[in-house]
C-alpha cells in the first residue's frame, strides 16, 4: 500500500502534474472514476452483476475501473496527508459501535 | 490492507449483511460515500480546500469520508475477488503506457 | 421549467451566492446530491426500490433528493447558458439514432 | 418538460426497456453520467471551466453530458410518479426557510 502511494505520486511528479491534483480535482477525478465502475453494474441484473467476474470481458472493465477508482483514492489521500488504510480502519472501529452485532444482525436500518 | 480486507469482511459477516453487500448495492454504496466526500469540497476554494486538514472539524471530516470510501471499495474488491493494490499497480502501468512522461509533460489533455 | 430556472437563480441572487456558484463547484454539488439519492436505493432489494414511493417516510426522502439534484442541475445549466430540456431533447434524438428501434429492442448492450 | 417526459417514456417503450429502468438501475445510470459530467470539469481550472462553452468542443461535451443526466433524471421521476419541477420548487421553498436571506447572505456555512 505503501509502495502503491509512492509509485502514483512518482507517476503524478515525472509528468509535472501535482497541479492539477489539487484535493478539489482529484475529489472529482475520483467522483468520475467510480461513475464509469457503476456504469458497468448498471444494466444488470443482481444475478449478472454477482457472476460479472466469470465474463472475461466485463469483469476485466470492472478490475481496471475498480483500479483507477483506487488510484485516485490514492493519490487524494497521500495529498491530503491522510493514511488510507488508517482511516478505513479508525471509521470501521466507529460504525462497529454503532452498529452492535446483537442489534444490527441482518437488517440495513440506518441509524 | 489484507488485514483490512478481513477485517470489513468479518465486520460484514458478524452482522449478517453478506446479503446486503452484493456488487450492485456496494457499487451504489461507494458512490453515496464519494458524494459525501465531493460534499465537504464543493463550496471551498482551491486554497481553502488545499488547506482543509489543517481545519480540525472539516478535516476531521474529510478524513471519515476517504475511510467510508475506503472500506466500500476494499469490500467490493473483496466480493468480486479483486485484489486493489494489483488492480491499482496493473492500472497504473497502462496509464504510464498511454501517458509516457516526454508527452505528458504538464498536460492534462485525455488521449 | 423556465420559471423554475428563474426561481432558483433569484435565490442564489439574494443570498449573493453567484460566487460559490460556478460550473466546478454546482458540478461537485450535483454530484453530491445524486450520491443522497443513490443512498436511498442502495439497500434495496429491487421490489423495495420499486415500491419505495408507498412508503411515506422513505418515498418523501426520495422526492426530496430528486428536487435537490433538479434544483442543482437547473442552476449548472442556467449559469452555464444551456437550455435543460433543449439539451435533453437533442440528446434524445442522437441516442434514438444510434439505438434503432429494431436493433435495440430488449437489449441493453452499449453501443 | 411534461412533452420530455412522454418523448423520454415512448423512447424507452419502444426498445422494450421498461425492464432495465428500475429506479435502482436508474440512479445508478444518472450516477453514471454525472459522473461523465464532472470529468469535463475536473483539470479545469474555475477560469477555465467558467468559460468552458466558448470553447465549441468541450461546451458540445458539457452540453451532451447535461443532456444525459436531464434524461435519466426525467426517467427516473417518470418511473416513481414524481414531477420534476414540482419537487424542485417544494425543495426550493424548504431551502428558502431554511437559509433566510439575511442570515445565509454572502456564507456557504451548511444548516
Amino acid at each position: 500500500m505503501d509502495d502503491l502511494t509512492s509509485r502514483v505520486r512518482a507517476f503524478a511528479d515525472e509528468r509535472d502534474w501535482q497541479q492539477f491534483h489539487t484535493p478539489k480535482n482529484l475529489a472529482m477525478a475520483l467522483a468520475g472514476e467510480v461513475g464509469e465502475l457503476i456504469a458497468e453494474f448498471q444494466w444488470l441484473t443482481p444475478e449478472q452483476a454477482a457472476a460479472v467476474m466469470s465474463d472475461r470481458e466485463a469483469g476485466g472493465r470492472v478490475k481496471a475501473e475498480i483500479g483507477d477508482v483506487m488510484i485516485y483514492l490514492t493519490r487524494l489521500a497521500d495529498v491530503l496527508g491522510i493514511d488510507l488504510v488508517e482511516a478505513a480502519s479508525t471509521k470501521l472501529e466507529e460504525v462497529a459501535r454503532r452498529y452492535p452485532v446483537g442489534q444490527a444482525r441482518g437488517s440495513a436500518a440506518k441509524r
